[in-house]
């Protein structure tokens, strides 16, 4: 947790879902300084709500309880969903038919700004030497990047069309460190997430925007330079654990599509059989 | 029909689905000359099988009968499913879920080329003073657009993965004639879209390529030099009938979304409510 | 003059400045057919006005004149001003002065589209072996030229912020005939002329718009691809003068700016001294 | 005032224009130590010449005052003419009229390169979720941007046709802190300003270039990295002064086009009525 | 040879180097009639001269032999060279020390324009289903398109340090016909051949350009519209051939790296073993 | 020498070319530590092997020579061949047929990863008051130029077709120090050398990348950012020399070519003459 809070600016309420995942616990403490009340939503068990805190359990395939989760919320950071490869019916009820509801029940509750955790596998199609940009095409690379996808189109919708703003933050390694070569261009710490999801919530005007989640790391695959206006600013780096991970991981198999290609493992693993 | 066939080449069996719609239908007499087997899908009747002809109910959502449809198939035109706006839960079992099943039977069939039918409503929220390119990013302009955008999606997947090839086909409005002025510019003739359908088919390298289904027009939004590789190279245009339709439409409502944006009347419809 | 008319879509009124110049006494024929009334407007006598025309003099820097001339018109053609390089002051007057009085006037006077004429002046310094389309920025090649930019972009302003839709028109070269071998490359025949201003004033949504003034050129500079919204086919072609203008100038001088730069001799004259 | 100077560069004489301005007191002090005299001029009072100062009241519209003002002036910084919306004939007098005179003077005492300031305002009908870089088209907001796109016309022209080189310096807000929200992305302090001018008057080579007048701050609309040849690198950011201002300005209504559009308050003021 | 010729221009003397080969035996009639004189050379026996015509054996790697070849002349059309792919030392000595020789012996003679015949194996690597502009970066795809990427790369360094202008024309396929699928998209007919050299030799302002050479073929991989500046239209197209060639070549290989990339079989021969 | 080695990573060996250059004297005693095994060579004298070196001495114009210096070695830093602007002849031998014969030899030995050492001038027509960026095409200034813009289509031919990967780094100007105010733009600090040589050696994928090689300076013509995935980040710049260097080069002559190109004299002197 962050020493300083990013910002002054208060909510009333804000809504996390998924908030029972890794990225869902570390911003549960986090985002509560920057709210009267944080609503957390989550099918896992999620524990007893602490002060300030509102606990409910909603399946995103449930129009209904999605409907009633989003009232008298002032923003949504939407974690929720399958955030692994998964067979299709899991990721299509979570993940496609959960955004859908998401956004339906944002509309018809007047929410009017959402982040939305894209992931680094709606482009990970993409080569480990390219350096794509927050308007690279859809390339994903599974089922779940997808999905991911999906969400994507639905938030450019629920703008164009209601006015919603988003942020697709397509979300690269956010873990307590880097685990291989890969992840050192990837990596965010959860304190850049932190800055990161602040500063979503924050900038004045968001619109319909892309942003690639990562810290500031030497070696990258993504250029955030076309969401300047969103004010994100890492501070960290996994430099600092490069030595570790090199020397853990000294060699590379470049037929490897999950060296080839940006996202990884998930490039050539999943439901696919036969 | 066209007087004479585009090509002489032929293909043991052609899967049509969505052959009791506008298009199917027109696409049925058609097709027929360039195989020996057309096989025939859609959740409406079909009537008789013809000879040469194979008639199949098969739901989309279902996916044991969508694999056996794409059995011994060469090439897919995939016209099947939902073509105009609707709720959210027959678009889902249809678009959704339905071309997620066709690829997957693709897959598993051994089938290598796919024309998908997209549509203009895929990028419906561009202006109908933008001119686009076959790279333009999806703005979908509803829940049929956004189902459009997703099929899209699934088949860059399909290809990056697994090498099926598929020519995403943002079809105009493809009718007898043009029914108001902005069909002036997004209007394609039963003669084009059989002469993109076998272009489609028949060009030595598809990739994963986008195209715009439209005749020669005056007027136009699209601009298809992006893909030039398919060779479709149309050879009627709106412009005969555009006394016809100024004379019975003299006035537009520039304020009104249907006339500003390329989609039309499904910027403003739509089964969103509240 | 056209056999067919165009379209069939008529005005109420239309107003062509300039009428008095070249292609403003081409226009007021061909434009008559088009509307019940062609108010003319110019500096220059006009003669007597004939059946269903209006002959008003109004020197455009004349605010309370120019706003009296925009009264109850349906759109504005507007050729008014100085067309040639000339000094400052007149063309200060004529067409900055006289193009911010006529966007004002339109706004006063709720007049929605205008076309404005403006040159192929305004990309002057663009080189004759480059091809720009219709977003390249302005580049003039002298007061003239700068004075064409200025018209652009007070167009450009009175979209955004008043919705009055601009087809800025860089005309190439609009003569009888192509004089020299540049004009072989910028030439427009008065009968496309005919067919570009029809399409500007009837297509459905025109926004803010540039397109080039030429006909078909086989040698062009520019490249019209960005405007096909516009519906703009020209018909006709510079190729069936080549011979003679190529036997009347065989030889060029590459070092002279004027054969340079596609602005032609402009880019070397003008009224600068000392 | 920086401690340091920029440069050790020294000029026999530079020109600023405009002296009696917000910005202009307070490049009066900083760039007298990088010449050996400084000529200030102004239509408002000046004060006495300090030592090494030549002060003279010159009205941008008079074009003989503008001739003597740039004689023996080795650059200009050209910060002279209105710098608010206004009516048009001051803005036209000053800023249309007076630029002009300003670079035919120029063109004729010889003078070869001019910072011209130009204003976030030429740009400022682009969104605040957009964000632009340095060969931005202009879209300016009022009858002031209009005047200041006309202006790095004008400099186009000059480069163009005559070789003298200008930095179109684009400036966001250069007050002593930000006073709103949209400042904490369009602010640049005075040290960045001496900065900025001295990077203009020294790179040696500079052409004719567009450059974004902001600090280093989080949030930004403007990208900048077109324009690294010109070396300007700022120290100073908008950052910390944001607890502040968002605590004054916790709420915006993002329907306000002011809120919407980058030039803020600009978009829905000025001198258009009726 | 067309009907009528193409321009009325005539120049003294035209050097045809290549003269012997394929394409050289077919401008040797065609050239004939645009010139007084028409140098022709080859290392290949090249015949009698005909009246008109100058018969020069001149190896390419012979610098004294190029500069006495270049003397007197108006222009060159540079076939000369290997034209297949072939070993290093041949490819070296005709191709670089030989384009090499060719420019400099343009830039002593004073030689201002020359068509340097590039080819489509400058881009072999570009794959079937990209379509690539005038401004594609080389990926050759082997010794002798590596070649023809240097001879560009000489042409502009000639263009930018000496003004000599030359157009490189990327050939892709001049037969008398198309022999498979791959050339419907890459062939070029005599007649358009023609055209084209004499457009490259006549446009008033050239520089240094690519354009394509192909016919107006249906299916294309490439686009010629940044060179338009040129004037070349061309009036065949591999279309009629289609049948015929569809019919010999009905199956292809999707996993041949010769069907895969544009550049065809020369994408896996070549002189590379071990 | 860098305090701290980039990286843990080690090769067994390393094969510096040019070793006996300036940057190759710089890089022998950086890369020991690398690597087991340093192989060096040049055709200068390289004195006695320390040990861990190997020492060869291998003209590059010698197959047989080069093939034998390729053996049993991890990668190459090919600094070798002739390094500036020289007659035609020794160019052609060293660095177009001697990197002809190495990227043979890194083929025929298995080397799957070679830093080129490519040049600003293969850039060097570009214009000071320009940015480019990575994909910027070849414009080269002189005969050296050429050949490094050859050396580049080499390097990408043998990626596309054998997958030998490489970057292409187009140095700036790595000397002590810079020496007059263009090299401010260009210069390269010798650690920050070191730090790019092992992130090109070192960085997981590294396909076909082209890189700038210069510093982090203020002032630049150079945008690296389209190369982050090879993750060089220059800790040191050009800014401490400014005040020096601009003393003893106060005044810069505008109208000459090397001050206008990016080249620098380069663009105006070499082997051409009459």
């Amino acid at each position: 947790m962050l020493t300083e809070p990013v910002t002054p600016l208060r909510f009333n309420r804000l809504l996390l879902t998924g908030a029972a995942g890794g990225l869902g616990r570390e911003l549960r403490t986090r985002l509560k300084r920057y709210c009267d009340t944080l609503r957390l939503s989550d099918v896992a068990p999620l524990g007893e709500a602490a002060p300030g805190e509102e606990v409910v359990t909603a399946p995103l395939q449930d129009k209904a309880a999605v409907h009633a989760l989003l009232k008298d919320v002032d923003a949504v950071v939407h974690l929720g969903g399958v955030s692994t490869e998964q067979p299709w019916q899991p990721i299509l009820e979570a993940n496609i038919v959960g955004t859908y509801n998401l956004y339906e029940a944002a509309r018809l509750n007047g929410v009017k700004r959402i982040l939305f955790a894209s992931s680094n596998h709606v482009t990970g199609f993409y080569k480990q030497n390219e350096v794509i940009g927050t308007d690279a095409p859809a390339r994903p690379d599974g089922i779940y990047g997808l999905s991911k996808a999906f969400g994507e189109d639905v938030a450019r919708l629920y703008f164009d069309r209601f006015g919603i703003e988003t942020a697709c933050v397509r979300i690269g390694s956010s873990f307590p460190e880097p685990r291989d070569r890969r992840m050192l261009a990837t990596w965010m710490s959860y304190d850049d997430l932190e800055r990161l999801v602040m500063a979503v919530l924050t900038t004045p005007v968001l619109g319909y925007s892309v942003i690639y989640g990562i810290s500031d790391n030497q070696t990258r695959f993504y250029d955030n330079s076309g969401a300047a206006h969103i004010g994100y600013r890492p501070q960290d780096s996994s430099d600092r654990f490069r030595s570790a991970v090199e020397a853990r991981q000294p060699k590379l198999d470049l037929s490897d599509p999950a060296v080839i290609y940006q996202g990884g493992a998930f490039v050539r693993t999943g439901p696919f059989e036969g």
